[in-house]
């Protein structure tokens, strides 16, 4: 049987101006240890910024979206245009501030935000077709804007909450390691380090998330 | 009861010019998951050069490890001259090029080559004090140029293998998740990306390796 090939869309690398490092390996791990494959993807766009993860200021520089997502994806990570609802049976979006800077504007524009025209895309062709999406972490935002009266969590941030519920999604708080499933919709979100988590943790709620994921593939 | 707390020293962000970024999440994950804590370290000094991680060029940019390695470590990572043995119980060095390009200078020089001052000082500080060291993927090649004797693996790779004898160590063939101890030097290895792995295989051998190293810290 051929394994359930899950896309993933990466924001960067490094949680501060693009991906979370560990909620996106933490996805692909889970992927594999649940016998999936994935397939990477990312805009290629410029990052909104550079940020010095030390002290978390900007860096006079510039760097590519798609380009600093391959050092998580080991080079193997394809412009989201060439995104095909077709090749894929779920699709899962890791957080960070990527999520929030690079593939939506919700970092400064919060419940007005716009999403990134190739990660909607992405995300319409996928709910088209019925298959499940996943979304950890501050990434739920993109869905609620794009997929109103979903069901999402983004942890236990009162503000995040608020604005969530703006966009006119519903909101369910949860704790470490916690999913929450609209079947309905077929969208599944998990907390990550919207919490002040350990990193077995983010393992925990990624594992959940992925195994969830894998099992409304089937059904 | 106080945790054990391990020392991980990053050589960057990204396999080609830095740390790998499955195996270093994946050793944090593992401590974490085993009940430890970490401290991340990184030398302050400039990468050897930065790769274009889809093309595998080279890029006109110079970029810091410390700096870069705060992407994986979020934020927490110190610099590698603040070291101090008595800190911690147990010593970690993730793979990837970094290892071999930052933190040595073996991907040029192979068994000739040299290694970062401060991570000398480290790895022999942590061997004045009988604490154990853990190295995946590559990262063993800068224990086997400091540690003559001593056992150690990098998975099944014949030329490597040569280099590690060369330096004067001596090297067991392993495959996907498998650990080499050595208990008398009380260092222990794991092949993870020397080998064309599936992400779930790195989290075993770094789970393997880490739960190993707790272990022997209470032996």
């Amino acid at each position: 049987m051929k394994k359930p090939s899950i896309a993933v869309i990466l924001s960067g690398c490094g949680y501060l101006d693009g991906a979370e490092i560990h909620e996106a390996t933490l996805t692909l791990w889970a992927i594999h240890k649940h016998g999936a494959d994935f397939q990477c993807y990312a805009p290629d766009i410029d990052q909104h910024h550079v940020v010095n993860h030390i002290t978390g200021k900007e860096m006079n520089e510039r760097r590519n979206v798609l380009i600093e997502s391959a050092r998580i994806a080991r080079g193997k990570v394809l412009d989201l245009t060439k995104f095909k609802a077709d090749n894929h049976e779920a699709l899962v979006l890791p957080g960070g501030f990527g999520a929030a800077k690079n593939l939506s504007t919700y970092a400064f524009d919060g419940a007005e935000c716009a999403v990134n025209t190739d990660v909607k895309k992405a995300i319409l062709a996928m709910v088209a077709q019925k298959k499940p999406i996943g979304a950890l972490c501050i990434a739920p935002v993109a869905l609620a804007h794009i997929l109103p009266g979903i069901n999402i969590t983004i942890g236990q941030d009162r503000g995040t909450a608020e604005n969530v519920e703006k966009m006119g999604a519903h909101h369910t708080a949860t704790s470490h390691g916690e999913i929450v499933i609209d079947r309905k919709n077929r969208i599944i979100t998990t907390p990550c380090y919207m919490l002040d988590a350990r990193v077995d943790q983010i393992g925990e709620g990624a594992e959940r998330l992925i195994g969830a994921l894998i099992e409304m593939i089937g059904s």
